[in-house]
């Protein structure tokens, strides 16, 4: 389905922030000032934007959002403030709203100052050029080491009426939740007040981007927003609607989530960390991280090496009593280990050939209680060291 | 000076362990019984080795430590229990001393089981050849994916009365303490009990093996052994001679832990992770394990990018509570951060050069406190994974 949502438009240009000269600007525009929610990111060294758009979303309304790539400003002190300001204000002028509905966002490298003046510059030209299709050139102008632009959008019903939820993000690199550190941006044509919208937006994200790790670093810059601007006859005061559009915003932020793990930087498997028999929640989830985030265990996922050695001893330091002997590991349905010993050579060479697929599930059953969590990973190639060691240059 | 400590002797063969079909089987030998004291991996997943020597330990009386690479003997139950002691056995009787006063160790690839047959068959011709000269032979035998054997010989005196101290350690991956990775075995021949030496073991272990990092994994079979066969003229019980020897079994770990950073696998880069400022010296040792742990960082290390965002990023994700505003971050003596800001282009050009360099400190002060710690850390590469996307093939 098309990526777009009544009443919402958008568009891109290039600023000239990124050195490629590719888009880099862009704006998400809604008709009328939406109901907006929002989640920031939980590192305590936190960029401009991320401050700005933090106080201003307590309001619960928004009417645009302005992003950009090839800046951070973050670490940017005072000035990193007031470029942000700066930003939101001449979009504002340019859009002819308040410019306390106005959201920032950005992404790009850590403590290089925005390059205002350029902004200024090419804003007029980007509100004029706004389009309802105009999504897709944001998820474009938002990417950084990202090598596709990530979108989805889903339609819901109730009897026949319709709304509809379209999202793009962006996400490669810097990725652990608390979020996974990137950009969304949601918007929706259903109607909300913000309680019911920002609940709704909580349990999405901790369902999704807050299950996903590319390589265990939180960014300063993460930012999720979700736009509500009622123009459907349906809204979440609805019982019906509400467990409806749930459901779509889930699906939607999980969809964009994986897509984030899959484009992961140097990535070329989507591995499933699923911990099972657990005590809590809280500890399947720390043992399936301590699994995704270990550095033996990506590589051995990247050379298709069915160790598993690698992920007992990760269970092992993950701080979370076990008991070795009890533990059993699964590639897809393969058993690798029983009771925390090797299952033999014809299950790995079994298990090897589940490696071989871009996608597969690790179980591991602690068998210490029945709670369960799962963390989707991704391998870690040269690739990784590669784009990471020459980002800068 | 010599890699020999009067009253030790010590030799290595090649058992068929290691596919390459070098040297995988070594023997360390005091001529007399030693005082012994150990420390072992934190891991709650332990291979046999570990289960068996930190057993045998208590009783602060050891005469031969077996080690092997090839195999870690680590996840293989029950019959891995009786591998290990079986091989204690088979020495102890080459040996001719009692099998409770044999340490084993191993070191390789978890779950692999160990082939005791290839181990008996060697082990006559093994004893045979042990020489005073043998602690080279051992450093080598131990090696995994090693690229130097690691040693270190010291003497102190008192008077005209002198002490010995020798070791040789392995470690290159699954390096993050409480321990660092690694087996180290350490030769004197100072007098001691029980209670003194490993109190000045402990010691030693918390200001090197436990302030290193290569990956951020722990090993299940971490193992450091200190061996005091008494055979000098001088004792711990004496106080100018426990300091004496502190300072010196301090200078042996700590080189042998730096050796093992510098050895990380496909490291370029020795960096030292100093934080200040911190509330408490946990806060401190947390901050820099979290720098020290960074992919982004390694990798930027590696790419000679002076990239202090993604070190203060990391810093901001910790868990530890931070001002961003009062950070200040040196590469050596450049500052490249002020109050949370970056110190501009001339700043970091000059950071560039420091980052030319095989080693510098990266200096991190938080301003909330006046505690500190250091952390060794080394970059990480295409070759760390190539290295360990490969290590089981």
């Amino acid at each position: 389905m098309k990526l777009q949502v009544p009443g919402f438009k958008a568009g891109a240009v290039a600023a000239g922030l990124k050195k490629d000269g590719s888009k880099d600007l862009c704006i998400i525009f809604s008709e009328v000032p939406a109901c907006a929610a929002g989640v920031f990111t939980t590192n305590q060294v936190q960029a401009a934007p991320v401050l700005l758009s933090k106080e201003r979303i307590k309001s619960g309304r928004c009417q645009a959002v302005v992003a950009n790539s090839g800046s951070a400003n973050a670490c940017t002190g005072k000035q990193g403030i007031e470029d942000a300001e700066a930003v939101a204000r001449v979009a504002a002028e340019a859009l002819g709203i308040p410019e306390e509905l106005v959201q920032v966002a950005s992404t790009g490298v850590i403590g290089r100052p925005l390059n205002v003046s350029a902004i200024k510059a090419v804003m007029p030209k980007l509100a004029d050029q706004l389009s309802p299709t105009g999504l897709y050139d944001v998820a474009q102008a938002i990417m950084t080491t990202d090598t596709v632009p990530k979108t989805v959008s889903k339609q819901g019903s109730i009897g026949d009426k319709t709304f509809t939820v379209a999202a793009v993000a962006k996400g490669a690199g810097m990725i652990q939740p608390n979020m996974a550190t990137m950009l969304c941006f949601v918007c929706t044509d259903i109607g909300a007040n913000l309680d019911l919208l920002g609940q709704a937006l909580n349990d999405a994200v901790a369902t999704s981007f807050n299950t996903i790790t590319v390589d265990g670093d939180t960014s300063t810059n993460d930012t999720v927003l979700l736009l509500a601007n009622g123009l459907s006859s349906l809204s979440l005061d609805e019982a019906a609607c509400a467990t409806a559009f749930q459901k779509i915003l889930n699906e939607i932020l999980f969809t964009l989530a994986l897509q984030i793990v899959r484009d992961g930087e140097g990535a070329t498997k989507l591995a499933d960390i699923r911990v099972t028999g657990a005590s809590s929640k809280a500890d399947a989830a720390r043992v399936a991280y301590t699994v995704a985030n270990s550095l033996l265990v990506k590589t051995a996922l990247f050379g298709e090496d069915a160790n598993w050695g690698r992920i007992m001893a990760a269970v092992g330091r993950s701080g979370v009593p076990i008991t070795q002997g009890r533990i059993d590991i699964c590639f897809d349905n393969v058993y690798m280990v029983k009771n925390g010993q090797g299952c033999g050579e014809d299950a790995e060479a079994a298990a090897t050939g589940v490696l071989k697929a871009d996608r597969f599930t690790i179980t591991i059953d602690l068998k210490m209680g029945n709670k369960a969590a799962t963390v989707h990973t991704c391998d870690l190639s040269t690739d990784y060291v590669r784009i990471n060691a020459d980002y800068r240059s």
